[in-house]
């Protein structure tokens, strides 16, 4: 049994979703799919590389992960497979791999040319359907990586601009990397500021922190907390700090410890 | 074979989902995982507690179903694990599983307290993660219902507060509990009204029934039908009857039954 | 293992899609279910009939596709089952399998009859439920198609009427059949013009084309591409054709080959 995950900008209401599972079943009729998402906005590898990032990790060993966000279909950016220590990746590389790229132990980099394992007719339109699906189904069902194409330089890989992180001594700034459903907004500060109070400014608003649960927030304050994706988050108790200082990805944050523990 | 249902409000775009899914292949690579839903309206307890009680008794005995619609995590509001004779049910106690609570023969309620079954670094702000997939997973793969922590009394657990429903002998009043994705407005009142014409009242506009099917209804009309849920339902016949009439949960409606039959 | 999809315009909110799987698996816990989709605008048929056309092929052969968009559920519609020489079929005889009927090699149809594989009460309002999900269930487990029903004509079935296409020689007229996700335009018109340049008409606006993938396109100009369902697409590169020209589906195109080719 293997597990192919698949994060898409395809939407819930299209064929395209629902074409690569017929694929995958087609070719590997044993594969055990799991949708991650397929409601990334559209052409957004920010936010694929986000969601990506924040789940892979998860899943059992050997899990193959799929990645069709790909406004550049068709052009020259290049189908790759991703080895590493203990996960497959399969999508195009343009950057929705990014943090995998610069984390994980890369085992194998395979730009994926040979055409024996992607659908007969291939489109300059749709790669999800005609390469990644098959492929992934093709290495479920037990073929070898380097099968698949050519072996690349993981360095020659696309990946998204470092965010801005600066880190002083009692002062840390950065950005917004993602904002939730609930409108919690999730920072590229990582959790492991040496404070337990904080105060901070986003978008000329003001936040303190850092509470324990949400709700121990007042009511109505933009408030800070050690998010469960590992980074400090920004959120109103029962309601949408997003919308509410009307927030988007890449604004600023800053934050000045109140009490730096040694 | 072991099923795992989720019910969840962590919409669709978000890596949560995907991150529950992970982690209950993680421990139980065996799992049938079922999404019921995760487009419960952010927080919204009741909502949830209709799509939970619509739903698990078309589950083969022995599902396991998951509910993670929980605005007071990290707070003092206790993770459980219910079994029923049929069904074991895993969240928060925060009035998610009120009708399970009532209508469902209840044997063992436990509150989740053995850290054993869960994850190792516990954040407060996600217990899906954390606690509920996998204590569901673990309870799949075999473990036992008083392992996971220590065993509390059915009469302690929240429910929701009782909706208006006042029967009289012509005439029933009550409220809408839940509209669908079709703007169909699904009341309190069971269907079981011995009548076969009946006119009513909501929001100030009048509607007759019982007709046996859409179709039946006049174009326009607000019309009522036994519905497939087991109460009343208002609706228009290929259109919205809430958005129409601007009906929202817990809005008033009154019938008059024309015919009482004995 | 036996593959049944699922094609609804219940939306992704409500219990009824959960409902549906409960039932599968109850009667047939092998089953494997895929969700197409559950976001067919309620009670478009037309949507649905390209949906299942785009997506019913590309599964392993003996998948059961069921679809339950049906607005005249409990009315005189019938129920069916559709056999081919692939695939199975089931669920409202109201035009959702036009395509299939006009196209695929029809062995039987049933209509839906049979009591003894439905639930025992069936209401007059949710057919997916009642018969559409059980019979697919008891399919999957092996009941032949004829236990089902009685066999009716082929040509008794409801198809939807045949979109405007005229082909001249240098010149085709069609329509939209489809809007994507991403607001690409998918025409009624085959890929397989004879032709490499062509110019275009849509709601008063011009095109060109053809280019050979979305990225060639420049920026903001309506073009045209031999799309990935096998139809003439018209784009915006990185955006969305349909908003920007207010396009609906059935709206005309009218397409003039430059260069007709033998």
């Amino acid at each position: 049994m293997q597990i192919i995950t698949l994060t898409t900008d395809f939407g819930s209401s299209d064929p395209f979703s629902g074409i690569l599972k017929g694929i995958i079943y087609h070719i590997y009729p044993e594969a055990k799919i799991v949708d991650i998402t397929h409601d990334i906005s559209p052409q957004n590898i920010n936010k694929a590389n986000f969601v990506l990032r924040s789940t892979y990790r998860y899943f059992p060993k050997k899990t193959i992960h799929v990645c069709v966000v790909d406004p550049g279909v068709g052009s020259k950016r290049r189908p790759i497979l991703i080895e590493t220590s203990n996960y497959f990746f399969i999508g195009p590389d343009n950057g929705v791999f990014s943090t995998i790229i610069e984390s994980e132990n890369i085992k194998t980099v395979i730009e994926l040319t040979n055409r024996q394992f992607w659908l007969v007719d291939v489109s300059q339109t749709f790669h999800g359907r005609d390469i990644f699906a098959p492929v992934s189904a093709h290495l479920a069902k037990g073929k070898q990586v380097k099968e698949f194409g050519k072996v690349i330089e993981k360095e020659s890989l696309v990946t998204l601009p470092v965010k801005l992180l600066i880190k002083n001594k009692d002062c840390v700034k950065g950005c917004i990397q993602f904002i939730d459903h609930f409108g919690n907004i999730i920072t590229n500060i990582p959790n492991d500021l040496p404070t337990k109070h904080l105060k901070g400014k986003i978008l000329g608003h003001q936040f303190t922190g850092l509470v324990s649960s949400f709700s121990e927030a007042k009511d109505c304050m933009l408030t800070a907390i050690r998010g469960s994706s590992g980074y400090i988050e920004i959120f109103i108790n029962k309601g949408s700090a997003a919308k509410n200082i009307n927030a988007k990805v890449d604004d600023e944050v800053e934050i000045v410890l109140q009490d730096t523990m040694a």
